[in-house]
């Protein structure tokens, strides 16, 4: 099925129409310390207080109400009566006058007053000799951390370490979270080649094939197959169907975008019962790029050169990776910095993101362009209007992550 | 062997011990695929000219010198004499006048002039209309990206995706890295337990378990082998000696480590036969905190809190996993920033670390003291000196990546 909708749509439309086809993947559950930089299916509840018990916070003595004045009118005398190690869970009644040692974590007895940390204090044989007050307690109240049924973790937020401190506090030993994407690709191309023997002049190596796996397992998808496929309508058909059978929800290609005679995604794509979305987007590089709906799989296609290939990744199929988990933030995050250096283009009329590189310098943030070897962590964006960006004028940046 | 060393010390001291007592580990062969955020054993020399041929970056045509002048001055016509798609390794030859129908990343005929875009001419049967002169030419020369020798990723270098393109286009199918350090650790502690059914006052699951094995494989390395143990000194000893015989770079240990009754962490370690380096750094959480060496083993005694241990593993773990790795930085990186809101602290006397957020507005960076819940992405450093940060003052930040 093929649905012209006529000229190129800007990145932002791109964007919306991917995760607008983006539904949500099922669950399972994987232990805590798997849950990191995952999203989390549920609101993530604390089933127990946080601290579940009152506890000591530092190696000392329990001290019960003031005993008999010292001869020193700050000071007070205890009698030890008892010790806790961490992990005892007798529970013990403080009188007044009384201490017990106590270590850090340690169940506090009943009646405690304070604990007072040893190095606050001395020891002659069974009695200490303990400021009459500290400024701290140095007690740790049962739920002061966290009350039974406190939201720890939204729905569909990225699970943190602090997140996995607090739920692991309560018990929480697995989450659910969703399953990662399954992302397959195939490379289009009667030009390349994947060993040595085989090179020679008009053919080359793919560089998209090492850089889509890459990706997609950085993105924290799941990548599940890649192929090679040279420039015929049959070979690319027969690959989608094969792939999207496999099982994938996105599917990837490169290659076979371009305006020319042997260009066939667009072609196999509908003929493979495709849906397109858009078939060219209002940028620079990445022009040439369609996406669309199989059953249930997203389809990119991605124009060949690697660059334009890493840009779009980041811009749209990122995104859907992210969307397709159930995160909120899914769009490059954007920012205005200052352009530390000027940008100079051949022409106007596409809105353009080049590679660019973030720096602080005394609390200003500054980017620059990348140079072609530096992994360049944002993109900067030049509008459609100008081929010139000045030093000093503030400009956007999309953040790569 | 116990060395004492006297007081706390600097944690830039403790990290400079920590990077001098590391040394690299072996090296493993990757696939390019998987080499995407590790670190290049030698320097990656290109083996090949990239492009490796003179190839049109336009679907389109490659003209010769012109031939017989036009009606309009500006244009000339071509005979059309062959067609190259890409992968044609045919070494074709155009005569004056002549053109031949490339593709994108096709090989170009001796004697190319040009390749002129498909959608800037014009074809009458077998006769190409074109514009005398255009300002590109559509031609990618051989060796313009790359030339053969040139190092394309240097020694220790943190292997990105623009490195990827180049090295694939180039040939380069596997590369070399260290391998991934690997790392075990032991919880101490007789109040910890693992299961809902042991849990009562008194004890508490452990949130050090998850949290570094989470943050172990986050920061690259490869998780090995982890344990709760109680607080007995026949027990830890035998920890220490089963993990570092079962093969780990790095050991870890959490609790165990206050000035009281039952900490054992030193004691058990020196038993075991290791070297102290340090036994306390000058720094607020985190203050306890040993480091040393047992046989080529690396060993991080922490304390138990689970904050101070995601600050220590930040500030002293990762950049020896970074380290044994042969990486360049290692160090989270510093940055001078705007204090966006009021810091206090109840006492001064040693540096702090307090968990950050950074953000950007118009060009400034800011950063404010992050909630509990929230997911810190700095460390904001406050002098020993100072036991209050104003707003809007610079201060300074370690990165948390």
């Amino acid at each position: 099925m093929k649905e012209d909708n006529g000229q190129s749509i800007e990145l932002h439309k791109a964007q919306s129409l991917v995760l607008n086809a983006c539904s949500d993947l099922s669950y399972e559950r994987v232990s805590l310390a798997e849950s990191l930089g995952r999203f989390s299916a549920n609101a993530l509840i604390a089933s127990a207080p946080l601290p579940g018990y009152d506890q000591s916070l530092r190696d000392g003595y329990a001290i019960g109400r003031a005993g008999s004045a010292e001869t020193q009118a700050s000071l007070h005398s205890f009698q030890i009566v008892d010790e806790v190690a961490a992990g005892d869970t007798r529970k013990l009644v403080l009188q007044a006058g009384q201490a017990i040692r106590i270590m850090t974590g340690g169940l506090l007895p009943a009646h405690c007053a304070a604990v007072v940390p040893q190095e606050s204090c001395s020891v002659v044989g069974e009695i200490l000799i303990a400021p009459l007050s500290q400024k701290k307690s140095f007690i740790h109240a049962k739920g002061s951390e966290l009350a039974r049924g406190q939201v720890v973790v939204p729905k569909g937020a990225l699970i943190s370490p602090e997140h996995m401190i607090l739920l692991a506090g309560v018990g929480c030993g697995t989450v659910q979270v969703a399953r990662k994407p399954r992302v397959s690709f195939f490379c289009t191309g009667s030009e390349l080649v994947s060993s040595a023997d085989e090179k020679r002049a008009g053919k080359k190596f793919s560089a998209n094939n090492p850089l889509l796996q890459g990706l997609i397992t950085r993105a924290g998808a799941e990548f599940k197959n890649q192929q090679t496929v040279v420039d015929d309508p049959g070979a690319v058909t027969e690959t989608i169907l094969k792939m999207t059978q496999e099982g994938c929800d996105i599917l990837i290609s490169t290659g076979g975008m371009g305006p020319g005679k042997f260009d066939l995604i667009e072609e196999t794509f509908c003929r493979a019962g495709g849906k397109v979305l858009y078939r060219s987007i209002h940028l620079r590089p990445g022009k040439s790029t369609l996406f669309g709906t199989l059953g249930s799989t997203l389809f990119f296609g991605m124009p060949g050169p690697p660059p334009a290939v890493y840009l779009l990744f980041n811009e749209l199929i990122r995104p859907a990776i992210l969307k397709l988990q159930g995160a909120k933030q899914r769009r490059p995050r954007k920012q205005r910095v200052f352009l530390a250096e000027e940008l100079f283009f051949p022409k106007r009329g596409l809105p353009r993101l080049k590679g660019g590189l973030l720096s602080l310098k005394e609390g200003k943030c500054l980017v620059r362009p990348a140079k072609r070897m530096e992994a360049a962590n944002c993109y900067i964006y030049c509008p459609a209007s100008r081929r010139q960006m000045r030093t000093g004028e503030m400009v956007t940046v999309h953040l790569l992550e």
